[in-house]
C-alpha cells in the first residue's frame, strides 16, 4: 500500500503575476524539507482581493506571498500587521497566527541581509537612494534599522522624494544633481535596468561611480547584472545584486511560515534559473 | 538541481466534510499515475458556496466533488449540466471545459457498475428501493438506464416517495408493508446502518430476505459490512457493498478529469482503509 500525504497550501498573489521564482523556492524547499506543503501562482485582480482574503480562510491556506499591486492594498483585510508592515505601510507576507491572518514585510529583512554579509559596509557610509516607491520605504527602514542616519534619496519625481523625506527624516537631491553627492552606498531601487522597456537604462553609471569605490546595491534581480552593477563593477565598486535581497526576502518569508531556513538546492535553482536568462539575454 | 512540478488542485465540498475518502483516494492515484494534481478537502459552510465557485476560478482549480449539502445548491452557479445531473437534479463533480464550470452526476454510473458486474442480476427483476432521498434519484435513473421497468419506492416519510414516484413512473409500497413484497433487487438508500447513530439498525432484516434469494445493495459503506448486508448475506443473498458505489463514482469522475481508470492501488488504499474500521468498530 502506497499512500500520500496531503499538501497544506500557500500562494503567491500579483496582478499580472508574470514568471514569479517564488513558486520554484518555497516549493522546492518544501520538498527538499520534507515538508508536505506548497505554493502556488495565483493571479489576482484587485477586485478579486475580497474573495482571495475569504478563500484562503475557506481552503485553510497557511500562507500567501503578495506583491504588486497588492502590498497597500491588502491590509484592511487582514487581522494583524506587525511593525515592518506598518513602518513600510505595506505587505508582501501573510502568516497565521490560529485563526488570525497576520501580514508582515520581509523586504526590510531581505534588504538588510546581504549589506549584513559585507565586512566593509558601516552605518557610518552616507548613502544615496535612487528611487522612491514602495521598495524604497522597506530599504529606509532596513538602513535606520542597521544605523545609517546619512540618507539622502533622490527622484525623477521629486514630489515622491519630499514625501518620503518628511516621514523618515532624509535629505533630498535633485535626480539631476545626484551625480554630486560622493555616496559610499548607492542604492537602485527605480526600475530601470529591469527586463523589458528599461532594460538598457541605469538610474546611475560609470563616471558617477568612477574616481572612489563603495557599494553598489540593486533590487532589481532579472537580469542577474544589471546595467547599474556592470557599470559600478567597472568602476571597480562592491556590488550586491537583487537576487541576494530577494532570496533574503524569502528566506525570512519561509522561515515565518515553516520554522525553517529555505534549502541550499532550493536557492540554487533559482541562482540557475536567473543566470542563464542574464546570459541569453546579453546574446539576443 | 532537483526541481519539482507544481501541482494542478482539485477539491472536494460538504458540510460538514467529515473523514471524506475522495480526498485520499483521487490523490494518490494522481500519484500513481504520474499526473501532477492532489485533491483536497474543503469544508464549506452552505453560505460560503458563492465564494469557493469565485476561488475555484481565481486558483484555476480543475474540479471538484460535490457532497451533502450542496449537490442540489450548487446547480445555479454552473455554467452547464449534463443530462444526468438534470435527471436526477443533483452535481456531485464539477469539471472544467475551458472557462465553463459544468456539472455532472456520476452517482448515477457508480451505481450502475457494480450491478453489471453481477450475471445473475437482470433487468426483469422486480426492484425494493428503500429511501427517497437525494441518493434514490441516482439509483432510479441508473436502475432505468439498465431497463428495470418494476420499481417499488418505500419510504418512512410517504410524501417523499409519493413525489419520486411520481416523477420516475415507480409504484409505491408502504414503509410498514415492504416486507410484503417479494423484490429479487432489495436496495437500501436510507442512512440505516451507517456508522454512528444508525449503526446497529437496517431498513430490510433477516426475516424479510428468507426463503428466497436475490442480491442485497447497500450505498452505506461506513462499516464495509452493514447490518443489512449481514442480514442478507445469513438469508443466502448475495451482496453489494456500498464501497463498490463509491469507488464506482469516484472512478467515473476521475475519468472526467484525466481520462484515466483509478490505479489499483488507490483503490485498494481505500478498501484497506474502510475494512480495518469495520473490524475495530466490531469490537467497541
Amino acid at each position: 500500500m502506497n499512500q500520500i500525504t496531503l499538501p497544506t497550501l500557500y500562494g503567491i498573489i500579483g496582478y499580472p503575476l508574470g514568471h514569479s521564482l517564488s513558486p520554484l523556492l518555497h516549493s522546492t524547499a518544501f520538498h527538499d524539507l520534507g515538508i508536505p506543503a506548497v505554493l502556488l501562482p495565483w493571479s489576482t485582480p484587485p477586485e478579486k482581493l475580497a474573495v482571495f482574503v475569504e478563500a484562503m480562510r475557506l481552503f485553510n491556506i497557511q500562507g500567501s506571498c503578495v506583491t504588486i499591486p497588492h502590498k497597500q492594498a491588502i491590509i484592511p483585510f487582514l487581522d494583524k500587521i506587525t511593525l515592518e508592515a506598518k513602518e513600510t505601510g505595506a505587505v508582501n507576507l501573510i502568516y497565521r497566527e490560529g485563526e488570525l491572518l497576520c501580514g508582515d514585510n520581509t523586504d526590510v529583512r531581505g534588504f538588510m541581509a546581504p549589506l549584513m554579509n559585507i565586512p566593509r559596509a558601516t552605518a557610518q557610509d552616507n548613502v544615496l537612494l535612487l528611487g522612491a516607491g514602495g521598495a524604497a520605504r522597506a530599504i529606509i527602514v532596513g538602513l535606520q534599522r542597521l544605523g545609517y542616519t546619512d540618507i539622502t534619496v533622490s527622484n525623477r519625481n521629486a514630489t515622491s522624494a519630499q514625501l518620503l523625506a518628511q516621514q523618515f527624516n532624509l535629505k533630498v537631491i535633485e535626480w539631476d544633481k545626484r551625480y554630486t553627492l560622493k555616496a559610499q552606498l548607492v542604492i537602485n531601487a527605480t526600475p530601470l535596468g529591469m527586463q523589458g522597456q528599461f532594460q538598457t537604462q541605469t538610474a546611475y553609471n560609470y563616471d558617477g561611480f568612477k574616481g572612489r569605490t563603495g557599494i553598489a546595491y540593486d533590487i532589481v534581480y532579472t537580469p542577474y547584472v544589471t546595467v547599474f552593477l556592470q557599470e559600478a563593477e567597472k568602476a571597480g565598486w562592491q556590488t550586491i545584486s537583487g537576487l541576494d535581497m530577494f532570496i533574503g526576502q524569502a528566506e525570512a518569508q519561509f522561515k515565518t511560515w515553516t520554522g525553517k531556513n529555505l534549502s541550499e538546492n532550493a536557492k540554487q535553482v533559482i541562482i540557475d534559473t536567473v543566470i542563464p536568462q542574464h546570459f541569453s539575454n546579453k546574446k539576443g
